[in-house]
């Protein structure tokens, strides 16, 4: 795949001794990168979402270990193992909800542990852990572009089609899985258009998805949500696809919230609805999405745009963070090893463990 | 129906000598009442979205009408009567996409030219039409209320319903179309709770049927447009009400961007979905919403959200009016006459003409 073009977003940039990071709250109105050189920054970054996005959280946070590794002074092995286990700890905990985070992390101690040497010699290694993690998942970004492109519908030449949120270059190491394939589409003269919706209330479709789209001069239209089955019904676009916060075995998908209602849309359309996302995303502890409780974020999201207040007040608010899709409405899965049926799913889990 | 109870919400009133309109505006940071003394200020409220909705605007363009014809200082009835269809057409050419406005005007000016008197009882004619105006749109959303609390499922005892847009007293005379259902419905015991869908990108739902449900103490929690799947998922709404803008002979319906996708939704949640509105609403020349061409709104109601932009220059934006929902996706049309189903409309239309 050495086609693969180049993106010009990358939200993670290691710079010799420290991390650049996009500061995705402040776009798309200003694009500024601010510099992390310690791990308590880091923590700072994750938690006020600076960085977000299930792999881009995971490599920042092993970036984040690394910088905390460095800023341990003793040279007593076990002393140092202790206390980087307290910097482990302290990154985990800013993002509970995003399992790609406590795997890379947990992936880094383990590395730390069964790497022989000096001190200064696990903090060499760690760095190279995490630039290494930030490698693999752009090689599984574009192979999930890959395999994406593949799926999509043979015709027309060129499709338009509808994303939700952002799982994008900014929500990964770069290039993107829902936004990967939208990219390889692209770079294959296959795509006219990108609908992004723009995904209240965090409103990551408009601001981020557009944003990228904009920086690689893909062509993107943003709609209001509540406009999806409208450009559906008008025929604009011949494939959705959105990303994964978390997958069970047997397909069910649990997103953003609003990723259920389109998966519904398309159906009625008959319109290919597609997931992408990295095996990592497939929980296997979870055989199916049923009875998965959904995380509620902050009313102040929905009632409070910028300065201005949306609502009155009196009203009460309900702002689940995601939604679960079931497996039937998904037409397939593209993970790094192919885009698969969802009842194909736990096969596949079951041969690569 | 004298049991019906009195709302809190007028968005129209005429106090004596002038007109009181709520500024929906201003809504839901600011009550403001303006006052309007001359016809010129009525046009510039209703181009501006002082107010909204409909019926609201044929009953302010009626009494425009009246504050028009007050300032013609002839005594001579033909030239009154053709300053009269001056001020008329500036009205009518606020907001050519209400049917009622021009309907309204029409009505009036016809009565003007029926009657017969001195100018000056012309003008009592024409204050006591729009005054009976007035009173025949609230009691039509009576009955619209009434007719729809009987076509509401009957189990549970209580029901959770959600909304979209604004068709509520802010629209019309009082009480309102879908909001009167819901009115009807928590005056009876049978409403628990409403779910106001905030409508992006004008966010009348959340503005507007959120602020209206508050003044007259109903429940009302606002989600996202993007949640209405989960939450008809989850079990926590038993029906849907919408209003219409305008409905074609076979049932097909017009209305505010995003009732199509709740429609759908509906269905595949065995949910039932329900269109109030008067039957003035039905456009007896339009066959089917088949080949209704919706119009657009400007960009900026997407891309800016008081002082915040939301999305990247560089990016493109579909601003959809509204949309069409099938007949066969609405469970009943509720009117002043009754629920019916939607092939029941043009047979109601007819006997009724």
């Amino acid at each position: 795949m050495s086609e693969i073009p180049e993106t010009q977003v990358y939200p993670i940039i290691w710079q010799g001794d420290h991390v650049l990071l996009i500061d995705q709250n402040r776009l798309p109105a200003d694009y500024t990168l601010v510099s992390i050189s310690r791990s308590e920054d880091m923590v700072t970054a994750i938690k006020t979402l600076i960085v977000r996005g299930a792999p881009a959280i995971g490599i920042a946070a092993a970036y984040g270990l690394y910088l905390g590794a460095r800023e341990i002074p003793t040279r007593d092995r076990q002393a140092f193992l202790e206390r980087l286990e307290a910097v482990a700890e302290q990154l985990k905990e800013t993002r509970p909800d995003k399992a790609n985070l406590a795997w890379a992390i947990d992936r880094l101690m383990k590395k730390a542990r069964n790497t022989l040497g000096a001190v200064e010699y696990l903090k060499q290694t760690l760095l190279e852990s995490a630039q290494a993690l930030q490698q693999a998942d752009l090689q599984t970004c574009y192979a999930i572009g890959h395999h994406g492109l593949q799926a999509l519908p043979s015709t027309p030449q060129q499709l338009a089609v509808y994303t939700h949120c952002n799982h994008g270059a900014l929500a990964a190491s770069g290039y993107g899985t829902s936004l990967g394939v939208v990219r390889a589409a692209w770079h294959q003269g296959r795509l006219s258009r990108v609908y992004a919706g723009e995904t209240r209330p965090r409103l990551q479709g408009a601001r981020l998805t557009a944003w990228e789209c904009v920086q690689d001069g893909i062509p993107v239209t943003i709609v209001a949500d509540c406009m999806a089955a409208h450009c559906m019904q008008q025929g604009l676009v011949q494939a959705v696809l959105v990303g994964a916060d978390r997958i069970a075995l047997n397909g069910d998908t649990i997103n953003k919230v609003g990723t259920y209602g389109l998966a519904l849309l398309a159906k009625a359309h008959q319109i290919p609805f597609f997931v992408a996302a990295p095996l990592a995303t497939v929980d296997s502890q979870l055989p199916s999405g049923a009875a998965v409780t959904v995380e509620e974020n902050p009313a102040a999201d929905i009632y409070q745009i910028g300065e201005t207040v949306i609502a009155p007040e009196g009203a009460s608010f309900y702002n689940p963070a995601a939604d679960v899709t079931p497996a039937e409405l998904i037409t397939a899965i593209v993970t790094e090893q192919g885009a698969i049926a969802p009842t194909e799913l736990s096969t596949l889990i079951s041969n690569a463990s």
